[in-house]
Formats: structure tokens, sequence, C-alpha cells
């Protein structure tokens, strides 16, 4: 078991949770992506002469580290629920995570940047688990 | 001059901003209900008899504390911006706001909880600055 | 490879780091520490009759959540690292994983909850984790 | 009032704070700081031909954001306050804005940088703070 499956398992809301396992995945997505694209913004940071063509990079890094670490908060708290609160939080959680997700990948295939590979898959699997969540509250 | 004004008046892309007065009005609501409701979490778990009333008050003040953390922090950047992260941002702050906000003003007025009455107000005005600026950007 | 690995072994200045095991080791237990935290905080939020008595909890929860945060964060930077920031957040961070454990261990032994003993593994380790890389950088 | 002092002034453990003043002051610089050293790294990032003579000042930028951000909500909370949490967390919030008003004051003086110049005064008063804080705490 993972920590946040853990915590899940033990708290004493978890049997008002329906879709446990697309819950999971999300927080989880969630926290990963926070520190990945905090680490990916230090990266690009520290390219050098390759700078200049990565601003637009770092500044969406730092916009996806911050609505990922808040919708991992929001989404590891089962007690009093409010949907409106969680689903927007979500939509805002994909926007973040496929602006960012696209700008990696051009980094990642036009100048070999394999930190930008390693967070645009991170930002395209926590965009999915976002999405996948979004679709479970909505049944 | 606030800190804010100073340092958005600063900035090398400030020219870029077309509705400075309601960026401004935003990024400072943003921090204020950010602290204040972080502040009116741990008022409410300090409440003694009346806790076990404040629980769903506690997990939204948690709630919007860390969307509007989150989202004033966004809105602090100039340098690049994308505008499918900042409206769907924006929409998320503006959910935890109302729904803060409500269940805040429900507490002032049949508990008369003095910090839930100041927490209301800065929900409000974060909502109301969110929604002006969302309009600006339409505009 | 953890996702933590993978940015570490692609960051630029990655060679610049003599204690990459301790590093890794810390930013993965901060981060895993900040999540058990905000899910202790509100797992210990919906313990109804228990409420009263985990409050202290709760708090100590929700700090050792804000600065294993902040710490994971600093750490995930390897680009012109400053040794007396680094050195004094980690240490802060050991002591907030200190009092939160502390708390959550009593009531694991007490009161028999079984997210405070998730909690409190977490926080153990990541006081073990600040404490082994705070030995790293002195040598 | 601001609403710093409003929260203060309206929770319920108010009277058990002996330092009024210099909490007050203290949560109020590191929100500020926390918002100004956000946009200081932004405005760095925006500075197009400078920006390589700017990477350690966005490094200890962000760094000092994360870490007055933390500080900033850990001293608003009064419910249940454990010392060494709060004085570790103190004298880490000291070094971070230490460092990142160095780095901007040298940008300010060498480089007319006139955001990094606002941002030297944030971290200056905020570090003032935190040692009054300190200070008061050990009385």
């Amino acid at each position: 078991m993972t920590h946040v499956q853990s915590m899940l398992a033990t708290h004493p809301r978890a049997s008002s949770v329906s879709n446990m396992q697309a819950l999971t995945a999300c927080i989880e997505a969630c926290f990963e992506c926070a520190q990945v694209c905090t680490s990916c913004a230090d990266a690009c940071l520290g390219e050098g002469g390759h700078l200049a063509h990565l601003v637009r990079c770092i500044r969406l890094n730092l916009d996806c580290a911050d609505v990922c670490s808040a919708t991992g908060r929001v989404l590891s708290r089962l007690t009093e629920p409010t949907s409106s609160v969680l689903k927007s939080q979500l939509e805002a959680c994909q926007a973040a995570c496929k602006a960012c997700g696209d700008e990696c990948e051009m980094h990642a295939r036009d100048m070999d940047m394999k930190h930008c590979a390693v967070c645009m898959e991170s930002c395209r699997r926590c965009e999915a688990a976002c999405q996948a969540l979004l679709s479970s509250m909505a049944a």
C-alpha cells in the first residue's frame, strides 16, 4: 500500500467515498506533479545557455506546481466535501497540467530536455487522473 | 502604494497588463483571504464546546486557504501568461470563496462567531475580485 | 526509479550534489509527510465524538504539512543552493515532524487511532531523513 | 484594523498571547514577503537580456516565498502552540529572508533592478519581524 492508500483506508469517512480508486490515483498524481514541476522549473533555471528559451516553461512549471499542490490538499480531505469546490479545482488542475505538459513536450522533442520529458509524463498522468475523477463524480 | 502595487509597477512586463486595477485588487484579496481562512480554521478549532458544529467550516476554511494561496501566486506572475490556466484557477477560487463565505455567514449569524464574520467578508471580497478580474479578461 | 529520482538524474546541476541518496530520500519523505499530515488533520476532524481530544493533533498536523511542503520544495531546487537556508529549514522540518510524530504516537497508542499510526510513521521517517541529510551536509 | 488584527482580536485563544504586537507584525510581514518574492521571481524571469545574472535571485525568491508562506500559516495558528516548532520555523524564515534580501540588494544597487529594491525591503522587514518575535518569545 502507498501512503495515500493507507491514509484513505484508515479515514473515518472512507466508506462515504464511492470512487476510491480514482481518488487515490488523483491525489498521488497531484503530489507527484507538484514535486516534478517544482524540480523542472529549477532544472530549466540551471540550463545556462538555453535559459532564454525556457522562460515560458519555468512560468508554467511554477503555476502547475502551485495548482497541483492545492488540488492534492483539497482532494486529501474527505470530511464534509463540497462538490462545487472539488470540481472547479479539478478543472483548474487539468488546465494547468495541459498547458505545462504541452510546453514541456515541445522542449523534450526540440531541445532534448530530459527533465521536460519526465515532467511532461507527470503532467499528462495528472491531467488524465483529474479527468477520470471528474468523470466518476459526474456519474 | 501597497506592496502588491509596488511590485506590479516595477515589473518589466507591466505594460502588457490592460486590467491592472482588477488584477491588483484580486492578488491582494487572494493573499488576504488565504491568511484569514487559515486563521478562521484555527479559531474554530479553539472554540471548545462549539467545535462539533464547526467541522464543515474548518474543512472549507482549509480548502479556501489552499485555493486562494495558489490563485494569488498564479496571478502574481505576469511573464508569459496562459489564459486557460488563469481563468480556470479564478473560477476555482470563486467557488471556494463562495462555499466558505456561505458557511461562515451562517456561523456569524446563528452562533455569533465573530471570526467567521471577518472571514465571510474576506471570502465575499475575494469572490467578487475574482469575478471582476474574469470579466475584465473576457472583455 | 521514482519520479524524484528521475528528476534529480536529469537535472543539469546533478553532478554538484555529493549526497544524492540522502537528498532523494528527504525530498520523498517531505512530500509524503505533507500529504499524510494533511490527510491526518482531516481524518481527526472526521472523528466525531473523539474530536475534542484531537485538537492539538490537528494543529500539529497542519503545521507539519505546511513545513514539510516548504522543505520539500526548497530541497527540490539544486540550482545555486544556499546552505544557511537549507540547513535552517531542515531543522525546522525536524522539529515539526518530531512534535507531530509524538502527538500522533500518543493517539495511536491510547485511542487506537489508525490514521495517527500511519502519520506517526511518516513523521518519524521524515524527521530521520532530515537528520541524515543535515549530517551529510556537515560532513 | 488590518485583517490580521481583526482575526487575532476575534480568536478564542487571543488572551493567551503575551506578544500580540510582535506576532501581528510578523504574520503580516510573512504574507507580504511571500507575495513580493513570488512576484520578484517572475519579474526577474521577465528581464530578458539580464536573465542570466538573475538565476540565483530567482532561486532565492522562490525559496523565500515558500518559507514565508509556511511561516505565516504556522504563526496564524494560536490554538495549542508548540514553541519548538514556532522557534525553528522563525529561524528558518530569518535565514531565507536574509539570503534573499542580500541577493536583491546587490541587484537593486548594481543593476538598478527596482523590483529587487522593493523585494529587499520586504525581506529586511520580515527578517526583523521574525527576530523581534523570537526575542519576545525568549523573554
